[in-house]
């Protein structure tokens, strides 16, 4: 027998109503689907464009219960809520994907390398800091990278110690040591894994940094690499992906050292960073592929339909304010160019305040438009810092 | 001085909340727009993908009013519009894009042809019914067409007239009469052109028409004829929306005749069925367009990515109510299927529920695959009629 799908399809829930979650929601939307967000603040990016949102903290257990009990399915993007009431609910027969078990592994980045590395998948090698003192570091060896176990997001919660020199500046929350790799490029994959167990992988992309902010800065698709290092690093992130029994999309970024090994750095649980450019430049972007592994559809084509560089707009230094768009037009006259702004109500230093996607079938000419463009695009403010 | 855009941007009014609408509000609020929509019904298609929705009816000159003030600039989703108010609150200085002098040349389709006429572009033999006698009809000559002059769409307001036979189901209202043009295909262009005079042209198309509805069934994106033929579509589509003084996207509906003449058939003052398929097949998305157009910002590249064919998912005969989907896990697993469900609350028979895209490199694939996707999805209801 056929399936049969009601209106108003599966109603979905979405923990937080930041860019990824708008991004989210207009993908079920356009398929149909009822989604409802959960954020502590009624005009988050999401909220215009789902059916209803729910004004509450991700750490409120009444809260996430509301969500669930209006859902047929949650889900969430960002990785910092409490799995605590997650797991409760999923006990009682809610449906959370990813599941809060695999969530409570990657929000312990530690937890996240011991059970990578446990699976035999490449990683950094890591060590768990058990006392600040200098003696922990030196006998790890400089240079090394300390990383906090808990709450880091974009470049916070990362120390990099050249030797002596800056044990001034190290983190002074529960951290474990990584080694200071050479690296070649920083690449990423968007992996989808359905309910199903159906995998789908994306290109291979590169990551630049943002080396002030330490925020992913540009995204060139594909990755100006090898086909053999393409193969390597999709077959490490989808093994990486099915380790931790994952369902819904997940950006695993990569090292590419200058010895072409691929290790894991790091495992984002939701759409990420690196897959804004499926938007336009894929067949199935990676936020209506999110929907589709969460409510058990068959995944999408994950083709690339042409070269695609997606840059961030960060809010500039020196403004904190309602955000001001300074060279809209002249970028918008970019051929190619496609303009996304969060509609986030305040901008500030280094905030992701939106993003631009260009597509180019010459990836440098991509590059380079996208370079003009981001000398153009200004998100400042009438306020001054 | 370099432009500078406020949060949250432009404010977009739209008069009518359907599917259209709704697209138009998803590239919208994806490019961080305020968006505002006037419908009757509260739970219309835009309703959830919107910022605020004033409900009201199309002809309700203080809910025309109320939506004008509450924006920078409005538009139309639906031609079936009052445009006296529209006209008065041009004069009064707000912009309304397409303007109402156009909007009353197009709900006219009479109008519309002497005007088209009378600039050069070439249409069908067309003359003024002014009788409803025989005769009229017998001094035009069998076989002709008889068109509604106002309020038709989809097939509605149109009839062919064979011969006397027929006469017994001519329209009574206000009509004109065209010749029955021995169409090779019909074709169609979506043109954009923004309130700076830019102008933006999309691939043709082929549209295939369900015959028992009179519906746009299927869109073939690029439409299978000579580059000739495309390039005389293009020019005579182009030179229609500049005639017109458009400013906005439009749908620009073709006849190719038997003996290769290319002719306007109907104008759409707004995105149209035929250019959905630029939403996954193209750079820039027809709906973003008109967003560009509309706002005075710089139109976007219209690239084919890869061929398309969107096929319109109407309602099933024999079923009113609450709609159900049929067969979407089978459809979703056909490689490079999008699909889109508008979110109407009831289904009817031949009623524009959703639609899909399918991308495929060879275009002749993805026909079959279409047919295949139709022959699986099937929206019905538990309720029978």
């Amino acid at each position: 027998m056929k399936d049969k799908y009601g209106f108003p399809l599966t109603k979905i829930g979405i923990i937080g109503g930041g860019q990824l979650a708008k991004m989210m929601a207009q993908s079920a939307k356009r398929m149909g689907f009822f989604v409802l967000v959960l954020d502590p603040a009624p005009d988050c990016p999401a909220s215009s464009v789902c059916d209803r949102v729910l004004v509450g903290d991700f750490y409120d257990d009444n809260k996430i219960r509301e969500i669930a009990e209006a859902s047929e399915v949650i889900t969430y993007d960002i990785e910092h809520i409490a799995t605590r009431i997650l797991k409760i609910l999923m006990d009682e027969g809610y449906k959370i994907f990813p599941s809060p078990a695999l969530l409570e592994i990657i929000q312990d980045k530690f937890l996240q390398k011991q059970v990578l590395y446990a699976a035999g998948i490449p990683v950094p090698k890591f060590k768990l800091l058990e006392s600040l003192e200098p003696g922990s570091f030196k006998s790890f060896g400089f240079p090394c990278v300390q990383k906090a176990r808990k709450g880091g997001y974009d470049g916070r919660g990362v120390q990099v110690i050249r030797g002596y020199e800056d044990l001034k500046n190290i983190l002074k929350v529960e951290s474990y040591l990584e080694e200071y790799v050479d690296i070649e490029k920083e690449l990423a994959v968007i992996v989808a894994r359905s309910s199903k167990g159906e995998v789908k992988c994306y290109p291979v992309v590169e990551m630049i940094f943002d080396e002030q902010a330490n925020i992913c800065d540009m995204v060139i698709a594909p990755a100006r690499i090898s086909e053999d290092v393409k193969e390597e690093a999709k077959a490490v992130a989808v093994k990486t992906v099915e380790i931790l029994n994952g369902i819904g999309v997940f950006g695993i970024e990569l090292f590419l050292t200058k010895d072409k090994k691929i290790l894991v750095n790091e495992v984002a649980p939701r759409p990420h960073n690196s897959g804004h450019y499926t938007i336009e430049a894929c067949i199935t972007s990676q936020f209506e592929q999110h929907i589709r592994a969460i409510t058990g559809l068959p995944l999408g084509s994950t083709k690339l339909l042409m070269p695609a560089v997606m840059a961030n707009l960060l809010g500039e230094k020196g403004y904190e304010g309602p955000p001001l768009i300074e060279g809209l037009k002249e970028a918008l006259s970019i051929e190619g160019l496609s303009f996304h702004f969060y509609g986030k109500s305040m901008t500030k230093p280094f905030r992701k305040m939106g993003h631009i996607t260009i597509l180019d079938e010459n990836i440098e000419k991509a590059i380079e438009k996208a370079v003009k463009a981001k000398k153009l695009l200004k998100i400042t403010s009438e306020v001054r810092k």
